[in-house]
């Protein structure tokens, strides 16, 4: 099934290309049902609302947790000159409260910090996960998104430089696992401003989705509706008000889309713009 | 008003040193209807329960993040031997999952890294700030309560290395603010096995209280319940199964306590071990 939140965070089925029948209760009820009983998410029939009448909202609002994986391609790991990646580095977390909707607008907050775009393909966790192996992760995942994590380089803590409200846009279809397939061979194009700047395949994770899953597990508990973010391949690049940002991924259909601002910015409180690591120009 | 959370995670008043007036709803319903209008807690004056028959909980179970301040002692600074403190990384989160109710178990789940504790004062957010400035940042403020931030030491991201299960012992006891006072001359005291190995002032950190609060709600918006960390001073140190931790706060009241276990370790599947920041021996 493809699946979209959408008005009030209610959750739809998406028909075709543009059609939505809506699904009883929330993205984050529909997984928790799906969790306690395996039952699919039931259609209330007596309706049916065009997409364009629709406002496509981020997949689930409120996961208890964003993880997501730091240098998980080679290609980036060497543009960005660092000697470490995601088997020295586990995770980070960003806050749930930096989600945005798709085609919204991301809001740059400093005047003098950079700012990159970085695409990627995030998993929803379907079921509680606590030390699951790599053969079985997968059997824990809902379903995939694309996912932006809006970075400010430099040395700051990951968790401050992703965290910035808006800065990650998620959506706008959530495609369940046994629909999406394996999530190991999805091809993904970043652009900005129309301009391929991020092309990969997930093939290329250092780790792949079913062991990033498995490593998750067992540090902390997943619960449904967490978001597990794989992490970007190479491309990355700085962004500016007025830019268009378009994520797409092989299986996921629509392609997130967002819009950069930067009203009403200051200077940056922190010092960490000429600390390590720091991004090729 | 001194509050906990017991049992299946309902709220309570303190009464004296032994008693618990039950409040209607759990510490999170209690914080929103404080957010809402300001109403302070209602005590269910129909039943009394002895502190000894009850089990007391963290005292927020599910916030929707926690943010920690990344060295805030200039003493600890020293100790780890790093030339970034607060004002250079900002903020780090760590998963609500690890959050452990007090007197329970931290479970190290390694054999062959080091672990230390790490006793903090926490901040538990009364109403959505964002970007409160530092002369307003504490009427945002609900309650404080003690913390502790049990870390893995070594190069892996900060949120990996502070967010495994358990790692978050809290409570028991939430003060609210107009209670408390003031939290930049705050005591804190924090003892392995009987030896005192933390004792600093409040009045130390580098950013206060107030910085930190306006800082965190320039970059992300701040929710009742969520919890700010003000960070650990100087007398971080290795602890191992068998030990006891307690930590105390003026102004808190019960300390907080936790023992630690390390049945089912495994080999760390991460390399950071020998990368910075490492602390003394």
């Amino acid at each position: 099934m493809r699946l979209v939140s959408y008005d009030d965070g209610r959750a739809g089925q998406l028909i075709g290309e543009d059609e939505i029948v809506p699904l009883a209760g929330t993205m984050r009820s529909v997984i928790e049902r799906w969790a306690r009983d395996g039952a699919r998410p039931t259609p209330l029939y007596d309706e049916v609302i065009s997409l364009r009448d629709a406002e496509l909202r981020t997949p689930v609002a409120d996961p208890s947790k964003i993880i997501a994986a730091p240098v998980n391609y080679r290609d980036h790991q060497v543009e960005m000159n660092v000697d470490a990646q995601v088997g020295a580095l586990g995770f980070f977390l960003e806050a749930p409260s930096s989600l945005l909707d798709p085609g919204g607008t991301i809001q740059l907050p400093y005047h003098d910090r950079r700012f990159d775009q970085e695409g990627e393909l995030a998993v929803i966790i379907g079921r509680t996960a606590r030390m699951v192996g790599e053969r079985e992760a997968l059997e824990y995942v809902f379903g995939y998104t694309g996912l932006l994590d809006i970075t400010m380089r430099g040395g700051e803590d990951r968790s401050t430089r992703k965290s910035f409200d808006t800065f990650t846009p998620m959506g706008p279809v959530l495609v369940t696992a046994d629909e999406f397939g394996d999530p190991g061979n999805v091809e993904l194009r970043c652009w900005v401003n129309g301009q391929l700047r991020q092309h990969a395949n997930t093939a290329d994770l250092i780790w792949s989705v079913a062991q990033l899953i498995s490593y998750a597990s067992s540090v902390t508990t997943l619960y449904p509706g967490d978001i597990v973010t794989t992490g970007t391949p190479a491309g990355v690049g700085p962004i500016q008000a007025g830019d268009d940002i378009r994520l797409e991924l092989s299986g996921i259909g629509l392609p997130l889309t967002a819009r950069v601002a930067a009203d009403d910015t200051i200077a940056c409180p922190t010092s960490g713009r000429d600390r390590r690591p720091v991004a090729p120009a």
